[in-house]
């Protein structure tokens, strides 16, 4: 997708782009924004100049595009392909935590290669979303000038594509996977023992997220526990994980540097910004949000983290 | 039971004493001394003088009282009553989180009546363990020198003694209770809408426990996020929210006042304490240790906490 953005990205994130239909325990919701990459952008958006690598298909509504770059995000790596554009649907259970998957359709998604823009190939800062690992790979070669990768995963890639994911593993500097991920990933029950068994496989940071609990940072000896933000009015969670990821990553590459006490911080806000992002459908409450309104989420949690 | 202790006691805590059963997923125990009072009298014993107020049957072992007396608890408010004891067996399943109840005989429990010793009247801090609503407003009613009361629940007495349960639930100044309990309790879903509707039923402060997940401290507008301390070697969490009421009750007790801050603080040693004793079956791992040790996972956590 071109467009009027020409200035160099610190951040780019590759992911799906989706068409989602919702349903929650109060309300059902169809033809959505989805997919992990508008999520991760725009979260990333709040405090960075953000790319998107994905794929549409030519069905992608121009009025998602027109709302995707309303947050600034770069869509010269969004690749426009003849065919339909990933579709997914899924139904939460009445605690809105466990959801099932009722469609799946991979459309243009199917047959995705990610290809950088030229300028990206320096970017810093690099989100690889969960994809593919063998994707993954093939994008991150072109991330030459990448100082600092964050990778996500799933269940999926861990029980279908293990070998090509520790590859990517490897070549990563931070980990995100929830609990049951982790468990999975490493054949370890207890999340320190599987952090440490993470950690020896390459990542120097690894954060097991789980969801409305929070998420926990290991690196070395080192553990921070980063609370979730408590959410007064949880309308669909989906995306949260991303947006996590992108927030975290959005604020490393607006410092312009990593050290263990930015990742800390980095993950406070990650949290703040998931919080503003389950109180709506799809892009919606970010639409809604700016970066004062999630320093002052900041704030409060950082409050109610201190004893 | 008669003891060589004679000095008042900051804290008394009533609730029930078991003999229990107990398989989780790499152990088998029987006959381990249980219920909710040695947990929590043990747990306040790192921290000051502690009563205990139960029955026992003539079966209850006397290494058993020798143990548990070993804490310098007092166990003069304990009642030796002729018939079983109450027996409690139970399976984990295999995240250690869910478990089966397989056998519970009330024995003499069935018939207690909490009495207070003499000079417990006069206890400034008070701990009304889990048990039937309409006991715990009998002993209340006794504790005319109560200052500060804490109360926990269940949901077997929100279900069957709803109303009782609210009227005792008036009396106290912090409630303890898990999320589902929270839920079942006011018929909202949200955690914050629960700790809303609870505080206005009287306590000052709620505490909504979630396992491994920590727990969530709510007073007036103020929200105080506790983690659960990492555990590297969970042997059988039960009793964990019992030690968790108990350790919180006795660092208060020891202060001797109550402020929001001290709330906040107290939570933080429960939480350590807590950790502690599910690395061991019944009360195996807190006879191994001390405050100092405590004191080292006060700080440990206290560091995992720090943006």
């Amino acid at each position: 997708m071109r467009g009027a953005i020409k200035s160099d990205v610190k951040l780019w994130a590759v992911g799906s782009i989706g068409i989602d239909d919702i349903k929650t325990r109060t309300a059902a919701r169809k033809n959505l924004m989805g997919g992990a990459l508008p999520f991760s952008t725009a979260a990333a958006s709040f405090f960075t100049k953000t790319g998107a690598v994905g794929v549409v298909g030519d069905d992608f509504p121009s009025t998602f595009e027109r709302r995707w770059r309303a947050f600034g995000v770069d869509l010269r790596g969004v690749q426009k392909a003849s065919g339909a554009t990933f579709r997914w649907a899924c139904e939460y259970d009445s605690d809105m935590v466990e959801r099932t998957t009722l469609k799946t359709e991979l459309g243009v998604f199917e047959s995705f290669s990610p290809e950088l823009p030229e300028t990206y190939g320096r970017t810093p800062f690099v989100l690889l979303g969960n994809i593919q690992p063998k994707l993954q790979a093939h994008v991150l070669k072109q991330a030459v000038g990448a100082k600092f990768v964050a990778l996500d995963t799933m269940n999926l890639w861990i029980q279908t594509a293990r070998k090509e994911l520790l590859r990517v593993i490897r070549c990563v500097d931070l980990l995100t996977l929830n609990d049951g991920e982790a468990r999975l990933l490493t054949g370890k029950w207890n999340l320190c023992d599987c952090a440490a068994a993470i950690l020896g496989m390459g990542p120097a940071y690894v954060v097991i997220k789980k969801g409305e609990h929070g998420s926990i940072l290991f690196y070395g000896k080192e553990i921070f526990i980063v609370p979730a933000y408590p959410v007064r009015r949880l309308v669909d969670p989906t995306g949260a994980g991303d947006s996590y990821a992108g927030a975290c990553m959005g604020y490393l590459a607006r410092a312009g540097r990593v050290t263990d006490k930015l990742v800390r911080k980095s993950l406070i806000y990650a949290s703040a910004v998931a919080s503003v992002g389950v109180e709506g459908f799809s892009l919606e409450r970010f639409e809604k949000a700016n970066l004062a309104a999630i320093e002052h989420r900041v704030a409060e949690l950082t409050r109610m983290m201190r004893p």
